[in-house]
């Protein structure tokens, strides 16, 4: 979507050596080599330049190098694990912005099993947070495709979803304090593990879900969950998108808190697993729509093979559900995920696709997947609507494959096109333009059309109260 | 805690005829009668002035009179059901300020039992919100003690708690969109139904808590989960503070989904109930540490009864629990129930109390309880520590009853000591000096010292982005 111009900025020496008399060797970058990671987005949509790459180690580090950089006027732009995917963490073509990279700090400071709270700097890894818990004896719920890579200040600044939000919210509703360094360079430590306090503004709801642009999260309280001890699995075949919200509304009906996932799949994505993904098996093979369902209990008898047979009994009865597999082993139960899990990879392989991460309330999802898939055809001929993903949230990515015989550049041309027509049946719907993903660089344009006006009004002026100089991620979220 | 002056300065006619154009005449309310009952706080701590009521019956109506007050410099008092704990939501002595009554504007504009939400305006009553989310078949769970005068709009601004925030959530965690009237009179329609909507700053959160500072929340977009199917509800004599928390650790552990409430009674508190309350049997007397377990589950077969008497068991067996009742009827479930909730008639009943709303991590709830009631007892002798509330939560209501022969007002003249040595002990172990009822008049003084420097920095410039002018609900929250 943009060029890669050569040269780039530098600071000046006198800043560059305050910095380096902080932050240590390790803690900059200034290598062509060696930047070169930090500067291009996970989905390779932006290119960007940037005059260094600094790296604390710690808080103090921060706070020193954001103290310079703000005196300076040096732009900062944060950067976790790299995996936005809407551009929100890598520098722009200017050459002025500096990335700052918080992978160095990656402590765990704390996990306690019985306030059921870990505390973790912001480098900290998804998956090795989920890992930190687990030897704890407890649960970090959060859990996505880029659990790998993403870190813990990343998808709080993002406010992460992704496929346990039905059961245990999103980044947000996860975290219960905040370390956060402040645009002038403050260290504010709302590192508190309280349930309830309620003493003065929710300033670290402020700081989720701002991208980086209100100031860095340098850690967090999270909170933990006791682990399941049941846990089923079904990959099933649903008559249609109705179909398929029905059998939500009786799992939920019958026992909300058992329900940790539910993915909506179409015939045409599964078919591109089995065809794109090596091994990819697909249990029940031939039916235009899917559903997986994940059901956990920390009960050790919480009885959920009974309750998945009895609704899936239900829903067959009702003509709803037209054929399940339920998983009778660990491997089994990975093997349904793996359908879902490797949709990107599948689309991927298959050609050129476009993504749009939407939302809309649970109702209206197959009407969401119904307009949306014949808009998207009729738009252009050929194409392969593959809505999938988390109906229990009415989070549904409503992605577009190039039609088989398309130049994917031609297809990719028509990117806007592709989701300005989602997105008008998105706002019919009462829906949003972006569900879990944020707005980064790539949907800042649609912010004005959609948050104008009083909101967006109150956005810029907090912006400006926070940042009044603008030095904190500029271009992304605000227009 | 101040005294009452008498006569107030009337609005500018001409402004008065202004908002009576916009009103009507039940809108405004001027006579010394009229206006009385919204001037004193629930607990009698104040008693202001104002020069009328407001009482606006729509959105529109409130954004007409904010524009009007706004540009005549006239400060406004948001009241909902006016049960504020720290009189947040009465006017001050000085006249000036304009009481704005969200009473009116009551209706339940909807309820979706499929995307299981309801939008309700500020001034419906908390308990009408339970009774028409019964009637739609779904549960509307946050509930406390003041639920049947509390609005929708007070509970929003205060981010009320109660006694199922463990399982549920406090209202931030029940609102997923809202309508607010900002202090410059601009309308803002954030009443999205999305699960998940990651575009721009969290707004809604900014609001919630806000206590009335930033804007009017005119109607919010709640949450509404299935109904319970089963319960259990158990009274158990506990050995000390430390096995009321190991029970609590062994039911979340077992089943953290059916928690719906775990509440620590003391013996003094229990004691209190019995004396002072007609009809106020105790299953299990003479103990000193009382817990109520509230378990439930929208699974009509979820076998809560086997769950509980297994982990019961096992707390007997490890000395925990002394002694412990299970309801077998409703009636024994609200009997009960009603132990906890006359906990704060029982108090008033025996003379001058002091409330302290505070909480810790849940693993230092024993610590606050044991420290904090030695210390009371040190500083005023023969007072009686009254501890009782969310322990789930780590939301203890640290309560001081007077000894028997002090004079009450002698004894609240030491109020100000008795927080003070509470909230010692409460920073010493991480905690909050307000767990669930806010700041409002009560605290303001307490923030600096608890949240100044960059927290209370970051507040003060967003209050000052919003309100520029200082006209909403002057006086509250900030110092």
């Amino acid at each position: 979507m943009s060029t890669v111009t050569s040269g780039d900025q530098p600071l000046p020496s006198s800043l560059l050596d305050r910095l380096a008399a902080v932050l240590g060797p390790r803690g900059i970058l200034t290598g062509t080599a060696d930047v070169e990671p930090y500067l291009a987005d996970w989905r390779a949509l932006y290119h960007g330049r940037t005059p260094c790459v600094l790296r604390p180690a710690s808080t103090a580090e921060l706070a020193e190098l954001v103290k310079l950089c703000a005196a300076a006027g040096v732009p900062l732009v944060p950067q976790g694990g790299n995996t936005s995917m809407v551009g929100g963490a890598t520098p722009d073509e200017g050459g002025r912005q500096v990335v700052v990279s918080l992978a160095r700090m990656n402590r765990v400071r704390d996990i306690d099993p019985l306030d059921m709270t870990m505390t973790a700097e912001a480098g900290v890894i998804v998956k090795a947070a989920q890992e930190a818990a687990e030897s704890a004896g407890c649960l970090f719920p959060l859990s996505f495709g880029g659990e790998g890579t993403a870190t813990v200040g990343g998808v709080l600044s993002t406010n992460a979803g992704g496929n346990t939000t039905v059961r245990y919210g999103n980044a947000r509703e996860l975290m219960l304090g905040l370390e956060v360094v402040l645009p002038d360079g403050q260290v504010w430590n709302g590192l508190r593990r309280l349930r309830k306090d309620n003493t003065g503004y929710a300033l670290r709801h402020l700081f989720v879900g701002a991208e980086g642009t209100l100031g860095f999260i340098t850690a967090a309280v999270l909170r933990l969950f006791p682990r399941a001890r049941e846990t089923e699995v079904a990959f099933c075949a649903v008559r249609d998108e109705d179909a398929a919200l029905a059998l939500f509304r009786r799992f939920r009906d019958r026992d909300e808190a058992a329900v940790r996932a539910f993915e909506y799949m179409s015939g045409t994505g599964v078919g591109l697993y089995r065809t794109q993904i090596e091994g990819g098996n697909v249990p029940l093979d031939g039916a235009d729509h899917y559903v997986l369902v994940d059901l956990a209990s920390s009960r050790p008898d919480a009885g959920l093979r009974t309750l998945l047979e009895a609704v899936l009994e239900e829903a067959l009865e009702a003509g709803e559900v037209l054929d399940a597999a339920v998983a009778e082993s660990e491997a089994q139960r990975a093997a349904i995920w793996r359908i879902r899990e490797e949709h990107p990879e599948a689309q991927k392989r298959e050609g050129a696709s476009v993504k749009n991460d939407v939302s809309v309330p649970v109702s209206r999802t197959p009407e969401l997947m119904r307009r949306s898939s014949a808009a998207l055809r009729a738009l252009i001929p050929g194409s392969r609507p593959v809505p999938f993903g988390h109906l229990g949230d009415g989070n549904i990515h409503m992605n577009l494959q190039q039609p088989p015989e398309m130049d994917p550049a031609a297809f990719l041309a028509r990117s806007h096109d592709i989701m300005d027509a989602v997105n008008e049946i998105v706002r019919d719907l009462g829906g949003s333009f972006s569900a879990e993903h944020g707005i980064g660089r790539l949907k800042t344009d649609m912010m004005e059309g959609w948050r104008g006006g009083a909101e967006l009004d109150v956005m810029r002026r907090v912006k400006a109260a926070l940042d009044p100089a603008g030095l904190m991620n500029p271009g992304k979220v605000l227009p």
